[in-house]
Parts: structure tokens; C-alpha cells; sequence
């Protein structure tokens, strides 16, 4: 029987793995997660309106009943692309060794900060559920320290939030901080008035959600601004450091700050690329044939953010690969030939901004408002895996919809991150 | 205006901070965590039924209408009984010095490895949320190291859990590990079977939850061995290390070590019991007047686990202990003559083992098996604070309940504690 090797858990490495249940090949996922994770809701982690365990779903538990599927958890370090060997550790600390025939490499991205990697410790971005818990932690001790602080500038810094980035998650995000704010933590504070946090979101470039309709995109805009976020575009950061951000010549003193601004495909498809010998493009993102395999190696494939398609880095990109990818090695183990040239089908895109803030571009349909919004819901709830977990969000979203509840503000860490920096700083 | 500080959110100090409401006094609620725990439900959390959010409330939440009350995150480190300060650190690592008229002391307890703390790191304990979350790391890492252990006799090892302790936390961890192997993980495994799983359950004692009616002991004894845990009663440990634990002539090699075994008064407790000039009994609880008052320190209270009442430290006596330290307080201000003695009301005890496994003693009525569960479904959902809660835990174990589901199994660290102990053991 012909090994198949998954590398990757994500909305792509999943869809095949699934798409080969019925296939005459043995699949073996390799992940250093144990979940599959729906990062589009991953900020709503962060922000403390669901559990981490409602967005995700045990990769074993997902692949239970697919007896040619097995799961590894480890992490994959190299490649020996001509004796055909995955390299790596378990997460065991013992060495992983796994030979394949097809080799899928669904590795992801994670953040760029464009060559200043320093400043991922004072700006964290939110790629796994480890980012929003740390995140969340940031965002709600920021209100308990500005509730000690001892002058009006501390405490005005440690209420202002700075996410760097405009795009579909940094809108999100920017639109949440306003609502805990201005609606979670009413009368919670006897100090001070939460209101008046401030929340800041910054871009270089000139819109937000640059990849949406210019129409769409003016509309985020007013909506993010009517919600009370300051929105700064064409500000490039020059500079984070654990007191706020830089941007040329505004500087803004900020307690929490997020980056939202760029993501790099996985080191994993720089490994990969030398050993196969092709160049990496800007980005980190690896330059693929038509059917996803790399040039010389039709057994290699890679889908999902580490490929350079010039498609967008969304969920339905990386799941209708995943989906081609397996009826692509299904055909060729039982050589029905070729399935037809991959070609995406874009449903449509959306962002959420806020309650009843959403825009939405649906074939012709350019949607903003409630009934985006709606849209939105509607989508993301189908998206989810598991039917528990698809009741548990609803309520949820019920509560935080009707009363501004937040039922997952608790904080386990007695030393959140941000404690820490301040107390270097100071 | 009178203060009153109050030292730790659990039920007995959320109980007096909302008993003084309507009060003429201020009222200052200090703890290191930003939320209330409901930790009878811990083991849930620990077991992956349930998200830490689901069994907690933030503090500020709880009291946002109650004007007179304010929350302060920190830590208590002394007192000065003369003056009537509490000194400690505040989150944000500022130095915290907080004046009192009335002194409430509810810090409750941590868990007592009898002089053997080097135990600790083998054999957690289920206190806090953040203990629930190491607990539920190791208990399904401890799976996936099975699935890549090398031998026989190494998977048999980690598939082997022992409990220390039969109290009720202990019979219900148990219960829930047992559960776990046969109906959770069920085909998640290719290389194993998880219901071969062996689960101990250790108590130096010769019944399992010895607090209870003997005939209960004796029902939940049975329903312990029918759903396959191993009861070894009457075995005293004598030592605990990475691989197993020692009883005596008996080994047992395990993968993980849960302790629930005993518990002891917080630091704190002595700290007081010091600069008043009392002797703290064994256990680390404080003896304490009728009133809960220190001997000669009227103004100070010892409430919840860490007052050597006689009584044993449960939820109820927490609670019972608050409401009546609040009423005690408002007639001292408003000078209306103390309320009557307190006296415990013991409105019943109940443990639970399993689905539909559990013993409940409820007046003179003596309940086991399927009409125990559900009565003991029924009051751990009333006392849920929150109504959002309470409807969550309800899907959760609905879903629990009818599919053996548990959405709360995500793995965030990427290195587990047991897994660096294993390492560090070879």
C-alpha cells in the first residue's frame, strides 16, 4: 500500500487526509497540535467570547472513523526528498522517521514582522490557540494594571490598544477591544470609566481590508469609525517596543498591541525548497505547478499558505486545494487519470467588524450592516466542526449578543507576559 | 466609613463581599485571580468535559452592581494586626498596603503532600484552574506518548493512571479517567486499544469517601469496580517519583499521578496565626472563636478551609460561613446586636462517579446509582453562577452524556509537563 504523508493539520492538510478515506493508500498526519483549529475565529479566543476547545477539534477524534488515516504529533524538521523520508521529533523527544510515496506539505504561516523579529514580544500575532490565550491574558490584565496604575498617562497608555494591521483579522480584533471595553466591562472598574479605552488601528496602506471591494472597504471604514476605533492609515511602523508603536513621526504609548500585519509561510517550505532546490518567493511562499507538486517532484506537494498560487491566504483556498489534492493522488493510485485542472471557486468573501457590523461580497452582492453580519454567523456557524461545538457557540453568541457577556475572561497564569515587560521597563 | 477586607474570592469570601451589599461599610476583595472558581466542578475541567470560563465568574462580573465593592489583583503577603494593614504585591508588581477595620481572612487551601513536597512535580494536585489545565495536558498526553512508546511494558506504564486519595475529588477523577479510555478515545488509536487502559484509585484508608454513610462508601466502592477502576484500599504511599508510585511492598509504574489526597491551609493561615500569637492546628487551619473571630482580634475572621471549625471543607460551609460573616459584620456597624450562633446546615452530601453512577445522602434518604446522578446534575447546575453557564455546561453534558464527547481536549503547550519528565528520566 502506497504512504501517504500529511504535514499540517490546518483547513488544508485536514481536506485530504478526509478526501483519501476512501483511496487504496495509508495516510499519516503529522502535526504538533492535537486539534484542528478554525483560525478565522481564533480573535473571538482572544477576546474572550469562546474557549479555545470550542473552536477546534481533536485531529484524532476528526479521523476516528477513517482506519487508513493515523495521527502523529511531532514536529517535522527535514526532508530527504530522494530516499523519500519525512525527518523530525515526536513529541516524545524521541526521533520521527516516516517514509512516503506522496508527500503533502500543509505546513502554513505564521507571522512576518518584516525582518524585526524583535518586536514579536512586545506585538504578538494570533496564529494558533497558544497566541489567544497569550493575547487574551494581554488584553484583559491591561484594564487591571491601568486599575493600579498610579498617574492619569499610565493608566491613559495602559488603556490604549494598538492592532497593527487593517486587514480582515485586525478589523476584527479592533472592533472586539472596542466592545469589551465599551460593553463587557461596564461598571466593572471603579477607577475609571472603561469607555475611554483607546483603540488604534494602524496600516501602511491607505483602506482597510485591502483585498475587498473598494465600495466594501469604504464601508468597514465608517463602521469601524462609528464604533469608536481610531482608524490611522498609510502609517508605516517604523518601530514596537514594550511601551507603544512608532510609526514615522506619530508615536502612540499603548498598553497591548497586536500584530495583525503580515504573515511568512512555515521555515518548514524554505527546508523543503533547498532540498529540492528551488527558490522560496517573497514571503516565504514556494513556488508550485499547476497541481500543487514542486518542479521535478510530482510526489511533493504543497497547498494551503505555504504555496505561491496567487490566491488569498483564506480557509476556503486551503480547503478546496486540499479537497483536489486527494482526488489528484486518488487518481493517480488507481490511474483513472488526471482530475480537471485545479480552479478556484470564490464563494465570496466577508469580514465582521462588530455586533450588526459585518461586510459581505456575495457573487454580485455587496453586503454591509446587519444583514452582512448575519451572513457572517450563518457561514462561520456551518463551518464549524462538531455539533456540539456549533450549539455551544450559538449560545455563546446569544449571550454576548443580548448582554455583552464574556464567559471566558478568566486568567490561569499568575504572571501574565505583559507584567513582565512592564516590570523590565520600569 | 468601615472597611472591611476581604482575602480570597472563593465561596466563602464572594459570599460576605455580597452579603454586605446594602451595608455601611466599604468593601475591598483582594485575590491573585481575576475570577471565581467553582471548584467542584475543577475535575471536569481537568478531564476535558468543560472550559475553565464555564466553572468560573470574574470577580469584577460578580460584583459589577454592588458600588460599595471593589476588586483588587494581588497577593497578601503579611499583616500587621496593630496597625491593621494588609501588605502584599499587586499584579502589576507594585507594593500593596490596604488599611482594614474589618479583617476577612477566606484564603482556603492547597493541596499537603505530608512533608513530601518533591511529590508535587510527579503528582499534581486539582486546586486552581490553571492545576486543571496541567492535569488535563498530562492525562491525554499521556495517550499520545503510549501511541509512540517503543516497547510493551513502557505503553503499559503510560496507559496506567493513579489517583492518591479517595475522597470524593479522587473517586471522581477516577470515574472520569475511566470514561476517558472507553468511551472518549474509543478507535482514536491504531496501535492500541485506549480501554485497556488501567486506572488505580489508592487510599491508605479502608473505604473510599470515608466522610459519607458506610453504606454509600460501600455502593460507590462497587460502582467504582464495576466501571473497572482498581480500588487498593488500606495502601499507604511511601513514595512518589517520575515512574509510579510506591505503596508499601506494592509498585505501581505509571504514566501519570494525580493527587487527591489531602489538603492543608494556605501560607497565609500561619502568617496571621503568627502575628496574633495563636498556634496553627495540624492541617495549617487556624483555631477560631464561635464567631470566627482570632482570639483577642474580634475584627479579624478565619472563614471557608482555612478555619478549624470541625466542619469539613466543603462548599456549603464555605458559603454558610460568608453569608453568616456578613450578617455578623453588618449588625457589629450598624449596631444591632450579634445574629444568632451560626450553626452548619447540612442540606445533604453527594459524589459522583460516573455517567449515571453517583451516591447522594440527602436528609435520611440514601441515594446511589442513576436517581443519585441526577440529583447531583441538579444542584451542581443551580449553584453555577451565571445563567450563560449554566446553559453551556448543560449542552456540554448533553453531549458528554449521549456520545462520549469531550470538547475540551485541546493540547496549547507544546511541551507538556510529562513529557519534559520523561525526558529528563532517561
Amino acid at each position: 500500500m502506497q504512504e501517504v504523508v500529511v504535514i499540517g493539520g490546518g483547513f488544508a492538510g485536514l481536506r485530504v487526509v478526509r478526501g483519501l478515506a476512501k483511496s487504496p493508500v495509508r495516510v499519516t498526519l503529522i502535526d504538533r497540535a492535537n486539534h484542528h483549529c478554525f483560525q478565522p475565529l481564533l480573535y473571538q479566543v482572544a477576546t474572550g467570547s469562546l474557549s479555545p476547545g470550542e473552536i477546534s477539534a481533536p485531529l484524532r477524534w476528526a479521523l476516528r472513523k477513517q482506519p487508513n488515516a493515523q495521527v502523529v504529533l511531532g514536529e517535522v524538521e527535514d526532508f530527504d526528498v530522494d530516499k523519500r523520508y519525512v525527518y523530525g521529533t515526536a513529541v516524545d523527544g524521541s526521533p520521527l522517521k516516516v517514509p512516503y510515496d506522496h508527500l503533502v506539505v500543509a505546513a502554513g504561516a505564521r507571522h512576518s514582522y518584516f525582518g524585526n523579529d524583535q518586536w514579536e514580544a512586545h506585538a504578538p500575532g494570533l496564529k494558533t490557540a497558544a497566541d489567544a490565550l497569550e493575547l487574551r491574558h494581554r488584553i484583559f490584565n491591561a484594564f487591571e494594571l491601568a486599575n493600579l496604575a498610579k498617574d492619569a498617562d499610565e493608566r491613559r497608555r495602559l488603556l490604549t490598544f494598538v492592532v497593527i494591521g487593517a486587514g480582515p483579522t485586525g478589523v476584527e480584533l479592533a472592533g472586539q477591544i472596542v466592545e469589551i471595553a465599551r460593553r463587557t466591562l461596564r461598571r466593572e472598574y471603579r477607577r475609571f470609566d472603561p469607555a475611554d479605552t483607546r483603540t488604534v488601528l494602524l496600516d501602511a496602506a491607505p483602506i482597510v481590508i485591502p483585498g475587498f471591494d473598494p465600495k466594501l472597504s469604504g464601508r468597514a471604514l465608517r463602521q469601524l469609525e462609528d464604533m469608536g476605533v481610531e482608524v490611522r492609515l498609510g502609517e508605516l511602523v517604523t518601530d514596537v517596543d514594550e511601551r507603544g508603536v512608532t510609526a514615522g513621526e506619530h508615536r502612540y504609548d499603548a498598553g497591548t498591541i497586536v500584530w495583525a500585519a503580515g504573515v511568512q509561510g512555515s521555515p518548514l517550505g524554505a527546508t523543503l525548497a533547498q532540498a529540492v532546490g528551488v527558490a522560496a518567493e517573497r514571503g516565504g511562499r514556494i513556488p508550485v505547478e499547476d497541481d500543487f507538486s514542486l518542479a521535478g517532484h510530482p510526489e511533493i506537494r504543497i497547498i494551503g499558505d505555504l504555496a505561491a498560487t496567487g490566491l488569498p491566504g483564506v480557509a476556503p483556498v486551503a480547503m478546496q486545494q486540499g479537497v483536489w489534492t486527494a482526488k489528484s493522488i486518488d487518481a493517480f493510485e488507481r490511474r483513472t487519470g488526471a482530475p480537471r485542472a485545479f480552479r478556484y471557486r470564490n464563494r465570496g468573501s466577508m469580514a465582521t467588524i462588530g455586533r450588526r457590523r459585518a461586510v459581505a461580497h456575495i457573487g454580485k452582492l455587496k453586503l454591509s450592516g446587519t444583514i452582512a453580519w448575519l451572513a457572517w454567523l450563518f457561514v462561520h456557524l456551518m463551518y464549524i466542526i462538531g455539533f456540539a461545538n456549533r450549539v455551544l457557540v450559538v449560545v455563546r453568541w446569544s449571550s454576548a449578543f443580548i448582554a455583552g457577556g464574556r464567559g471566558e475572561r478568566i486568567i490561569t497564569d499568575t504572571k501574565p507576559a505583559n507584567v513582565e515587560a512592564d516590570r523590565a521597563a520600569s
